[in-house]
């Protein structure tokens, strides 16, 4: 049996640096590259960081997608994929703080008006715009697993007043904890900045719509580190022309890359990063190697999806 | 005896408004506003924002120039000034708490390429680019004083690895202390960020230039919020051109605001903020009134300056 790799993630990783660091953690493992993947019955896992609708197919004997990162929804909203195939993400601490420091990097930057000022320098402007103190405001992190839990301390850490929002009640040091959909639309009004690290499901997408942007602050930035389906992008140009909200930060999109006629990309309220707010996987690259070898050995696999809930 | 508040700092606090604070803590103090100073002869201590050469002399019985802030430079540089007038600096955890979040604000900016991405989004162009891990990052702290030493720990707790050097020797947790001016030659060689809080004084003055620039990375990035003239800018701009340093981000410069003829405004590798680091002077507002009660009472001063060290 074998493990076939399949990155799909220009820029990123290649498949033949991957396999190098898994061989190194299992040396046994028959562990095989896209561009070279052999005979295909031998395949029982796949690592994927982008699926292709109905990849899993190509494979007769597939056990196992195995996502390199957290969000699975790409590979959950393949209809083709049989229900005997199980789907694991990766949990891991490390991009968890890069994505917990992009979001800080994305508040600080609008708290001191940093974008304001490069503007500014262009046309020769000095003009000092007084910043809002971090205790006096408030940041509201949108899940709160792993990721999102990371991301509430880091915001405390650095002194603003965070409040916090899940499915299902998770009390947090520090962090004022609201949980289900009763609860969205207060934290919805007390937040300046929204930061998303939702996963997709069906009670997140398009959660940010025409109905629940009348709710935010008009000063209020919703960042989305997430996941692209969360936002009602026709709806959220129209709440932005609006004056409903002040900015949108998105480093995730309905459909990335964004496409070339997107408004999004000239929208003056808009500022877009490609997918980049977690980049290292640490030691979770470790995972898939584990995942192999338990699948070699028939013992319980790491980080599996419930294919019902979608995380 | 009385005190006038002349901030000249437009943009910023009103004299009005710092005299109502500073009333509410003092109730008999005899506060005036610069535009209603009174009788010059009884105006004994002055609080000010941007001193103005020979401004001291304008009140006969003149014993206290409180600088609001910390940088005293402009007073001293002051060859006017009586020995016989004392200096006094704000010292304060809120402003050194906000130039640790603008200092901490730039260098994320850098790491996460936020810049790069918001140039690129103006050509549509979607490329992820590596962000460099924090505990990969070496971050120098230049300056260890309530305002560094605050600094410092806020980069060690978002978890960049960092040096710090000073005049005399401060150890500081989780900081690699150097310091006197042999042991920053090593500090340059090191960082990837190099952060000014420096005060102003013979010794700092002009430090960064020629010989120093060489010193550094090709690819680190210095930013200054201490004082404008730690940085010779000709050299500056020379080195830049030369590619000895990547980038300087500078909150404050020799002149302030900027002369409209300065090479900086436009060049590419400059990134130029209003002096904007510290902005709210929190509870350290309450020592200006207590300054003015102690004069009254002939008791000792808070935060006297000494001159001869210059902070």
């Amino acid at each position: 049996m074998a493990l076939l790799i399949d990155i799909k993630q220009p820029g990123w990783m290649e498949d033949e640096e991957l396999q190098a660091v898994l061989l190194k953690v299992y040396t046994q493992g028959d562990i095989r590259c896209a561009a070279d993947p052999g005979n295909l019955d031998e395949i029982e896992m796949i690592a994927v960081s982008n699926y292709e609708m109905g990849e899993a197919l190509r494979y007769p004997k597939l056990k196992l997608v195995q996502k390199i990162g957290a969000g699975v929804n790409g590979i959950l909203d393949d209809d083709s994929l049989p229900a005997s195939i199980q789907v694991a993400r990766l949990k891991s601490d490390t991009p968890a703080h890069e994505m917990a420091e992009f979001s800080l990097a994305c508040v600080l930057q609008e708290q001191r008006h940093l974008r304001q000022y490069r503007d500014n320098q262009a046309r020769w402007c000095w003009q000092a715009l007084p910043p809002r103190k971090a205790g006096e405001t408030t940041v509201a992190v949108l899940g709160l697993g792993s990721i999102g839990s990371i991301t509430a301390q880091r915001f405390v850490d650095n002194r603003f007043n965070v409040i916090g929002w899940s499915r299902t009640k998770k009390p947090l040091d520090g962090v004022e904890c609201y949980y289900g959909v009763d609860q969205l639309a207060g934290v919805l009004e007390a937040a300046d900045y929204i930061v998303s690290m939702l996963p997709s499901t069906p009670e997140t997408v398009n959660l940010f719509n025409s109905e629940t942007f009348p709710l935010m602050k008009p000063e209020a930035v919703i960042i989305n580190c997430g996941r692209g389906d969360l936002i009602d992008e026709a709806d959220l140009v129209e709440a932005l022309d609006q004056g409903l909200l002040a900015t949108a930060i998105l480093d995730v999109m309905q459909t990335e890359p964004l496409a070339v006629n997107s408004p999004m990309w000239r929208h003056p309220k808009i500022v877009l990063t490609p997918h980049v707010s977690g980049w290292h996987l640490g030691d979770a690259v470790n995972d898939i190697a584990e995942n192999l070898r338990r699948l070699d050995s028939g013992e319980p696999l790491l980080h599996l999806v419930n294919r019902e809930i979608g995380y």
